[in-house]
């Protein structure tokens, strides 16, 4: 017997930076994103009586990260046969989207699937979070939070009942690749920073206000607020008392202008970054054309994509 | 007859960094500096009855940014006939050290006594500020501030009474140059940073505490607090609405981190940077060559000099 789940990944409008435990998975904030159509994950697992493998992309890869995680899943769950994972990856890894988010929470569901666990979401995206913060928030379509928590039981992600809003994000990849600064190592960094807990503060207020701005379909006041939430994220790498660091390159920087440069001629576009030199434009699904066009022209090397609001886990 | 004085470059340690006037120069922020004994420029007045001519280390160049500021001086102090400068500049104008620092105060200097006016320095750093603000602050040695001012009067340096200290100054000068954003561009761009007026309020509290600090000779002090002063204000460049950008490169971030890490080990070091990606470090004269052979070790590309506390205009 083998069973499949497709997980999107999703991308943080409020951000995740910063672990209060680092062997749980509990972030220092809650957290908030958009699920993309574009990007995603589907894994089929099925039990075999040698070890846990993985395929990925019809490659047998180094599977440790993944036995660790289902390891925690025996914990949590009352212990099961080695597995096969096959999992096709259709997250761009280079694109600076988590696919880590989609991995995890298509795996957590195939396992539970699998072991014929009928879990509710919740559950699973708690369970999820083990393997990669960011894929507690996967589980659902469009809008989720993630609720920072207190402890294991409390820390997990839910929809939030949102319109349809023509929300779109065009993600803008650029060539150069530099050192990488993980994501766990950046969030070490940032927590050095002094500014890191009036972050904190910002980010609830942050939180809240795009909670309202989503409730009432107001892409720009979304866009506005995951902007400033972004940028400041990327401060506390900039003010960290231990390595001070930036995921910004040239490039990155040349497209936040461009960025800039369009929304002084009154078009809807606002930039959020994550751990690595790609940007993605939050703007609406008429506008999206316009901003691919424009950044074509002005940096013919980028790799530009559009994705809309996606849906949530699905099984096969 | 000529007239020829000396002015040596300053660092921030508190920095400039907006201006509430344009035209006059007039900054949003009191600044602190240390004037450095390695790094300088001597220039020659001599009346002519052509057009005012620069040379500098000995090529003629475009006079225009000295013709405004001759044109500035002439509204100031009365009309004087058209001069001839001879300019010696010893900052390298990579090295990301103000040359225009010691070289309009240089240039001020030795216009007035040409006209045989013996003004105040703090007239004269009121003048050269017309030119490059941070000209005000290099007619003094060691330690200065300039104030504010809220008008052309008010605005002007100062020498700190400060006891003598070890403290020296490490240039590392980095390989790659990208493309720059200038020091007027970077602050109007960072004034559009929400985060711009607390940067004011915490900048008036590092001003103050600074010189607490310069007044025990604390050099640790001085380093933490001026470390914090420069990140906050390279914070604010990527929290601008309007093209957030940053002068971080990767061999910035990689020399940020062998300073982070020396600090870890003992040795006092602190970072300060300016408009461009070449790193400061703040630490005594003792310990400069220890941080010097690290990071020709590390990084041995790196064009790296010690400074000392350098004296303030001087006459020929």
């Amino acid at each position: 017997m083998t069973s499949t789940a497709t997980a999107h990944t999703n991308i943080a409008l409020i951000k995740y930076w910063g672990k209060k435990d680092a062997i749980l998975n509990l972030p220092t904030t809650s957290s908030l994103s958009l699920t993309l159509d574009k990007f995603y994950t589907t894994t089929t697992v099925s039990k075999n009586d040698s070890i846990d493998t993985l395929i990925l992309n019809g490659q047998n890869v180094d599977a440790r990260k993944i036995q660790n995680f289902l390891n925690i899943l025996r914990d949590e769950l009352g212990t099961f046969d080695q597995l096969t994972i096959t999992s096709e990856n259709h997250v761009p890894t280079s694109a600076g989207l988590a696919s880590s988010a989609s991995a995890f929470a298509a795996l957590t569901a195939a396992v539970t699937r699998e072991l014929a666990l009928d879990l509710p979401n919740e559950t699973l995206s708690r369970l999820a979070r083990r393997g990669s913060g960011s894929a507690s928030r996967s589980f659902y379509g469009h809008f989720a939070v993630w609720h920072e928590g207190i402890d294991d039981k409390s820390s997990f992600a839910e929809s939030i009942a949102a319109p349809d809003m023509p929300i779109a994000l065009v993600v803008a990849e650029v060539s150069s690749e530099t050192k990488k600064v993980s994501s766990t190592e950046g969030m070490q960094r940032a927590m050095t920073s002094p500014d890191y807990s009036s972050w904190i503060q910002n980010s609830a207020k942050q939180f809240l206000d795009i909670q309202n701005a989503i409730i009432t379909s107001d892409i720009e006041k979304i866009g506005y607020i995951a902007e400033k939430n972004a940028l400041d994220m990327h401060a506390l790498n900039l003010t960290a008392r231990q390595q001070p660091f930036t995921y910004f390159t040239q490039e990155t920087q040349q497209i936040l202008a461009i960025v800039s440069d369009l929304r002084h001629k009154g078009i809807l576009a606002f930039s959020t970054m994550d751990a690595g030199p790609n940007v993605k434009i939050i703007t609406t699904l008429n506008e999206a054309p316009t901003i691919v066009n424009h950044l074509k022209k002005e940096m013919p090397h980028l790799k530009v994509q559009t994705a809309a609001s996606g849906p949530g886990v699905t099984y096969d």
